[in-house]
C-alpha cells in the first residue's frame, strides 16, 4: 500500500534530508512539498540528485488550505512558525512536526522513538524530538530508568555540526568565519532546555531541576555528540550492561565499549551510547551521539511516521552510516 | 534469487564503501569479506553501524584457496596487488575489480557501465574505471563519440577528495597537514594516463597522443571534479543537447545547464557532466562530477556486477546524494 | 618616522588582514578605520585579538569628505564600489586600493609588485592586482618575457579558498552548503579576465587573445592555486632556471622543484612557483600559489604601499607562514 | 644582544611552530635545529617558507652531546623521550621543555607564564604546560585565587584541534577519517589530569581531588576550548570582574562578555576567557580558548623564554591572530 506524503520546509535541511529518505522508502510516496524560498522550483533544480520521478514535482508556497489528500505531512518550519499552520490541516492527516512548537503541546506525542514507542503509536500527531535532546535522552534513559543517577545534577555539554543552525543561518556561519572555528553559544539559556528536563522528570520520577546545557558548533556539517556528567555510584559496566538491556532488540541504539564518534552516525539514523563512570568520584560520564539530521530531524521523523503508519520501524531506515 | 558476494580489501575506502552499497542491496548478500589489517575483526569492530545481521561476519585473511562458495567477488586491492591472486579464483566466480591491475587486460572488460553497458553485459571478470577516468570519460564520452572534440588535444586538470588517496595515505595525508591545503601531484606522470587515453582512443576512433593530466588534492573527503579542456568548435548548448541525446534513458548520468559540484553526487553512484564552449576560441570545457567511492570505486563496482548478474543495473544504487 | 594610514573596508577580509599587517608594521600607525556593516564599533568588537593600542579605535562610517590626515589610505570595497569615492581623496593622501575598480586605469599604476616594482616606486596611486592576477602572473611572467610560451594559448585552472567569496558571500557561502564542496563557476566570464590579459600582453609584447580562465571555489578558508597549461617547447629545467633568474634577489617569491601547495603561504606574503614541462608535447605547466588574502590582497597592498612610502619592500611583511 | 637558541624537536607540530615564532623574534637567533625524522634535510625543504636566512640550516639529529654554544634550548618531545638527554645539556643553557616529562619536577619552573611570571623569571629551567591546562588553568586562576569556586567539584569538558595529536598521529589520523568526525576519547586517564589537579591545588590552597577531565578531537588543525563547569555562587559579573583584576595589566588574557571562539586566537599567544554564572543552580561555567599551538605550546614557550631571558615578556609575541 502507497502512502501518500508531503514536506513542509523542504528547502531546510531537516525538510531535505526527509525528501532523500522518503525517496528511498518502500511505503512513502512523496507528492506534495512546500517551501518558502524555493517555492515555484522543480525538486530537482533544488536538489541535482534527486530521482527522475520526483524530479520535476513543483514546490508550492506552503499553505495548508491549499493541501492534496495526504496521508501523512512532514513539517520541518523554524521554530514559532508551525503552530498556527498545522492546527488548520486536516485532522485525517497525520502529522510528524520536526520543529519545535509541539514539544509537550497537548494531543502531541513527544517522538522519543527508541525510548518509548508505545506512546506514538496510534497517534495521529507527533512532536519529533530536537536535535539535541535526541542525542542526550538515548543516553540518559537507561540510566534514569534504572535509578543509576540522579536526575538533579547533570550537566549537558553539547556539540553539533553547523547543520544545526539551520539553512537560514548561512548569513551567520559563512564557511570562512566558521571554518576552524568552535563556538559555545547560549549557555545556560538553550531553547532544548525544557523538554530536556520534562523528559528527564517523565522517566526518572524525580526532578531535573538543576539541568545545565551548553552547546557548541563545531566545524563539521553533520552529528552531534553529548557529553554527559551525571552523579553516580554504578560502574561504567553496570551503565552499559542497564542500556543494552535497555535497548534489546530496538533496532536504532548502539551500545558500545567505546566512546562513540559522530561519523559513526553520518547519513543514518542510528545512536550510539556509551558510558564511563567512577563510583569513587560519584561520577557517571554518559556519551550520545546521532546525525543531527538523522535521528535528530528527518531519521527520527520516519521513524515516528512508520510508527503511527503500523509499518516496520525501520521501513526506509536501514541505510548504513557512510564512511569515511 | 539471493547472490552470494565477497569483498576482499574490505578495510579500504573503496571496500567500505561496497559493504555499505552491499548491504542495502536487493539481491545481493554478504557472506565472505577479507582484510589485510583487519584479518580477525567483526565488521562491526570497523564498521559500527553495519547492520545487526552483518555484524558478526568475521573478516578474513584474504587467501584464494580459502574461498567459499561466491557468485560475485568485489576487490578493491592496492594497484599492483591483485593480479596473481585474481588469477587462482575459480571461473564459477565472477570477479570486479576495483583496484587498477586489470583495466585493458585481456580476458576482462573495462566496466566504463555508463558509457558501454553492452560491453559489460554476460562477462564475468570486469575491471572497474579508475576514479579520475570514471569522472573524465563520462564527460568526454559524447563529445568523443559526437567528432565535437579534438581527441589528440585535451587538458584534464582533476580534483579529488583526500579519501582518493586511500586508507594507506593515511601516514602521509594527516588532517592537521591536509587541511586547508589544495596539492597538485603527479604533473605529467599520473598511473590513470594509460587508461584515460585508451578510452579516448576507442570513443574517439583517432588518437590521445597528446593527453595531458594533472591530479589536485582537495581538502575535503569525497569528490572528484574533472575540469576537461578541449579544442572544437561546438557551442555550448550542441555539447549539452550530444550528452543528453548519448545519456537518454540511462539512469545515472545527469547532464546540466549549470558547472556541477561535487556535493551534488556525494554517497551515491550519479555522475553530472555539464559543458561551457566558445566556438570562436575554438574551446570546449567539459565538467564531470562523481563521487570518488560511488561512481569513482564502489557504486561503478555493483553497478557492473549488476550487469553481469543480469540485475537491474540500478539494483542496490537508488540512494539519493547525502546534503549537506 | 610614523606613517599615519588608514583603512576603507574594515569589515571585509580583505580589509582586516591589512589591518593585521599593519598592526605588525614597524612605519604604520592604524588611525583610521571606515566600514559598512560595522560602524560604530570598536575595532575590539569586530577582532577580539586586536592590540591594546587599537582595541577603542572605533570604526567609523566612509565618508572621504571626513577623513583625517593620513599618509596612506587602503582601500578594501566590493568592485564597483571605490572609484567615485576615491576620486573625492585629497592628492596628499596615497592610495592603494585592494578592491578591481583602478586596475588598469589611467593615473593608477597595476601593482604587480614581485614582477615590475619600479613601475610603482614614486607613485600615489596604486591598484592592487586581484587575487587570481596575482597568483597566475607571477607564475608566467618569467615564461613570458623569456618567451618561453606562446602568449596566445593559455588555460588557467584556478582554484581559491572561500575567503576568496568575500565576506558578503556569507549568505550563499554557508559552512554546510560550501563544505565538502568544489565548485567551478563563471567558466569564460571571470571579472579577472580582462587584467590578466592585458599584463600578459605588456609581458610578453605579444597577444593573449585565447585566455582561457576557470576559477574554482575549494572547501578552504584561504589560499589559492594556478594550474596553467601553455604551449612551448622549454624543459622544465629551462623554465624553472627562467624564473630563478627573474626573482633572482627578489623577497617574496620562491621558485620550487616540487608542485607548490596553497598551505606553504598560509598568513604570509609569499608566492610559490613552479613547473612541470614536456617538450615533446609541446605542453609547459605552470603553477602559482599564494594566500588570496596575502599576496592576493592585503599583503600585496602593504608591499605597495611599502614601495610608495620609500620603505623597505619587506617592512611588516616578514611573518613566516602558519604551518600547520 | 643577539640570544643563540636551538630547537629540538624541530618536524613536530609544536616545534614547527616555535621556529616560526622565532623566526620573527626581535632578539632570539636560531642557530640550530634537531629532529628525528627530518634529520639531514634543510630547513627549507621541511618548511617552505622560512625566511632565506634560515633556509640552509641543517637539520641535525639529536644529541646533547653535540649542541652549538646556546642560550636558550626550546625542546618540542614526545613525552617520555626529554627527560634523559636534557640532564646532559649544560647548565649555562637555559630550556624551556615544551614537552611533557618535566612538569612539576624538581628544578624546574611550571611555566604558566601568564598566571605566575614571578616563579618562571630568573629561572633556568621551565617546564611548559600541557595545552588542555594553559586553557583550563587561565580561566580557573581568577576564580580560584578568589575563592569563587569549590576546588573538588570542578568538570573539565575539553575540545582540541587536531593537531593537538602532534604530528606523528598522522598514521592514527588521517584527513578522511578525522574530517566530519568529533571524537572523545581517553575519558577519566587523560595525562594533562595531574598537572592540572597540581595547580589548582596550588591556586585554591584546597584540593581538586574530584577532577574529571574530558578531551575531545575536533576536525579543525589548531584551537582548544575548555568548557568547565564548577560549583559555586558568584554571578556572572563578579566572575568576570574577578578576571579582569586578575589579568589587568598582562598582555596576553582577554576577558570577554561572550562566549570565545576558538578562531579568536588562532596563530597567536593570546588567551580568551570568559564566565556564565547561576547563582540559584550553584553554577559557574569557566571558558578558556587557545590556540594549542600558540599560548598551548610554542607562544607559551617563547613566552617563557623571554621571562627566563630577561626581556620584555611580549617580545616577538605581538603577532595579531590570523582571521579567517
Amino acid at each position: 500500500m502507497t502512502i501518500r506524503v508531503g514536506i513542509v520546509g523542504i528547502s531546510g535541511f531537516g525538510g531535505g534530508e526527509a525528501m532523500r529518505l522518503i525517496a528511498s522508502h518502500p511505503s512513502f510516496e512523496l507528492i506534495y512539498a512546500a517551501g518558502e524560498g524555493s517555492a515555484g522550483s522543480r525538486l530537482m533544480d533544488r536538489f541535482p540528485g534527486v530521482p527522475a520521478r520526483l524530479a520535476e514535482l513543483v514546490i508550492e508556497k506552503w499553505d495548508p488550505a491549499t493541501l492534496p489528500k495526504l496521508d501523512v505531512l512532514f513539517a520541518s518550519l523554524p521554530t514559532g512558525a508551525s503552530a498556527e499552520a498545522l492546527a488548520r490541516v486536516s485532522k485525517d492527516v497525520k502529522i510528524v512536526d520536526i520543529g519545535g512548537d509541539h514539544r509537550y503541546v497537548e494531543g502531541w506525542a513527544y517522538g522519543l522513538a527508541d525510548v518509548w514507542p508505545a506512546r506514538i503509536e496510534g497517534q495521529t500527531r507527533v512532536a519529533n524530538p530536537g536535535c539535541f535532546p535526541a542525542a542526550t535522552l538515548t543516553a540518559l534513559a537507561p540510566l534514569l530508568v534504572n535509578k543509576l543517577i540522579e536526575p538533579g545534577n547533570i550537566v549537558i555539554d553539547a556539540k553539533t555540526g553547523i547543520s544545526g543552525a539551520g539553512r537560514g543561518g548561512g548569513g551567520t556561519f559563512g564557511y570562512a568565519e566558521s571554518n576552524e572555528n568552535l563556538v559555545p553559544y547560549s549557555p545556560l539559556k538553550h531553547v532544548h532546555m525544557p523538554e530536556m528536563a520534562k523528559t528527564i522528570d517523565l522517566l526518572s520520577g524525580g526532578s531535573a531541576a538543576g539541568l545545565v546545557f551548553t552547546p557548541h558548533l563545531v566545524p563539521m556539517t553533520r552529528g552531534i555528540l553529548a557529553t554527559i556528567y551525571c552523579r553516580g555510584r554504578a560502574t561504567t559496566g553496570q551503565c552499559l550492561d542497564a542500556a543494552r538491556r535497555f535497548y534489546a532488540g530496538r533496532a536504532f541504539v548502539r551500545v558500545t565499549d567505546q566512546p562513540p564518534q559522530t561519523k559513526w552516525a553520518t547519513g543514518s539514523n542510528l545512536a550510539f551510547v556509551s558510558y564511563a563512570a567512577d563510583p569513587e568520584r560519584n561520577l557517571v560520564i554518559a556519551m550520545g551521539v546521532v546525525d543531527n539530521l538523522g535521528k535528530g530531524a528527518a531519521g527520527q521523523a520516519v521513524q515516528n511516521a512508520n510508527l503511527i503508519c503500523g509499518l516496520s520501524e525501520t521501513a526506509g531506515l536501514d541505510g548504513v552510516p557512510v564512511w569515511p
